[in-house]
């Protein structure tokens, strides 16, 4: 379990710096986190309304299983709070990274009435954790997206045990939702996802 | 309201950076602005014919409600100075935007003969000041380019008051106007509306 | 006329950065030339076989009218001076670049039977010398590939008389040649033109 | 022959730095290597599970002819070192560099039906070793891809001995690998072939 929050702010402003150049992160949108306790249950997550090309201390924010800040008076959290801690409850998960490309909203759009996305047959799916061949069909579910957190969160918690193999799943029109067991695992599983969404994107004539 | 013009300078450069990297103002194209008065009314302003990647204090001048350098002999402002000082008096806003990218120019082209685009149900709009769900359908004016800028801006002043929502607007071939309270709110609709523009130009096959 | 050598290395190799970090001069692509005399005509060029994004002094010959190095035993000059000379006389040229772009290189061979493509309407028009609105209709002309160079030349030489107002060609399946005054203009001529290539190659669906 | 480790990483970093911006090496995938020695054989190559945009000498493993790390207990060189052994003994090359963009990985499914892709008439094809004139018919083989390295090297093998000419080939949904004399020419081959290859898939509407 990590404990120097200095170095973790370090190395998630690090990967906001590359997500941001890669336009996956424009505006305010996309957030961060990582799991800094078990017990009782701590996140480290990228407060709401910052720009994540820029990250400092300032940027983030301790929040507790209910999404809510621990430190009275601290910076708000990001609204998806709740939706980092049920992937990390539900996955065991010890970083959760959601970012927002062209390419994953588009698709969340164009499969939305799927339910789903497959992407079957690329070596690069050996990059997603426990995959061991291209010859695997990995099924990214996409749920509708809603304002009221708690109720997206229930989705959410529903959708990983349906499919409890997925690596990521879609916010239609809102983007990705992925997660490892270390900040490097998540960002590797970012990489990975939206270099395949836009494979597929571009595909798909 | 701003003093210091130095650190104004230095604000508007990092702008410049940042949005010279994504292509959006090559060559000389696009001009930033930022209110520096109000009574009277101040503008500090880019000039025309400069690239925006590498501003320096040269590269800014102060004008005056009419679009007019305060300094005799000062360089020129750009010529767009007058849409403006239009946006600023009618949307009272602290920082206006103008970039030039190749989304923005393809689709303020495809859909000028419907005088506009309606980019709705994106999560990302929520990044537009006062938007606070993605249940959100923003209408994006269009109107036609034209070299005679008292009268563009006659259209524009128009156009504020006919769409009194809307956060930016489309010259036909030419590019993206949007503004803010403050330079990062106006950064932020930039980056906002660049996103959408290409994801609904992209989704559009 | 310029002087200073290192100073122009240095200007060159900033230009080498800009492109190459825009993919417009991968593998060793593209060449640059300055006007660095007129009586004798002397042009400092980009020497064959050099990728352009770590330019140094290595990196550039001075060649003469016949687009012969000046100085015996050094470096080739590309194998493409003989075209640079031509537009250096024929337009009185100070800077000419040639850049090798993924769409300049896509629409030189789409448009290749009309013998060209024009561009017209688009505000962006206005950063060639000497437009001054977007009701303008550049013409630029595409001229088949060939690896004769003084065949080649005597083409581009006809083609910069039949077509007086231009201020771009392209080859065939090969890119853009664009010129200036000065290097600054004919960076700017690049920007233009690659940023109304990508446009119209989108626009075109 | 090289000899100095340390500066063949630097050069190893820097065209990892370089690839990754241009995002053809994302999540861990692509592998370089470099022969450091014939008689016995020696490569140095990239390990498996590494970011390539950040190599130090701990991503690096020095296999023989078999593709099995030299030193015992060293780190696992990439799955693929058996494709690399291949090709520097079939080629004679001196450094073999692994690519995994969208646009190689697009058009290597888009053609596997045809066995591969042929690319004619572009300049850029001059940038291939040997090849003096765009009047040149590069054909790109398209091989299935295979997790049985073993197997998949033999395929190699057959496709290097059927297509003698070629510079490089696809494997399906899975990337390009291309290789030269020295590692500068390698990376000129991939960024000739990536060029190729998104101007082909762009150009195919």
């Amino acid at each position: 379990m990590r404990v120097d929050a200095a170095d973790l702010v370090d190395e998630l402003a690090s990967v906001g710096r590359r997500f941001d150049a890669r336009d996956w992160v424009l505006g305010t949108s996309g957030n961060f986190s990582v799991v800094v306790g078990r017990d009782p249950f701590r996140l480290m997550m990228t407060r709401s309304g910052i720009a994540k090309g820029g990250l400092t201390a300032d940027g983030v924010v301790e929040v507790d299983v209910d999404g809510r800040a621990l430190k009275p008076g601290a910076a708000r959290p990001s609204a998806e709070a709740l939706l980092h801690v049920e992937i990390a409850c539900a996955r065991g998960a010890g970083a959760i990274l959601h970012t927002h490309s062209v390419w994953s909203t588009v698709l969340s759009d164009r499969h939305a009435a799927a339910g789903g996305l497959a992407i079957a047959g690329y070596e690069m799916l050996k990059g997603l954790e426990g995959i061991s061949t291209h010859e695997h069909r990995e099924w990214i579910p996409i749920i509708e997206n809603d304002q009221d957190m708690p109720r997206l969160a229930g989705r959410v918690r529903q959708l990983l045990v349906e499919h409890p193999a997925c690596h990521a799943f879609l916010l239609r029109r809102h983007g990705l939702y992925t997660w490892g067991e270390t900040l490097p695992q998540a960002v590797r599983h970012v990489e990975i996802l939206e270099f395949l969404l836009e494979a597929v994107g571009r595909a798909d004539r």
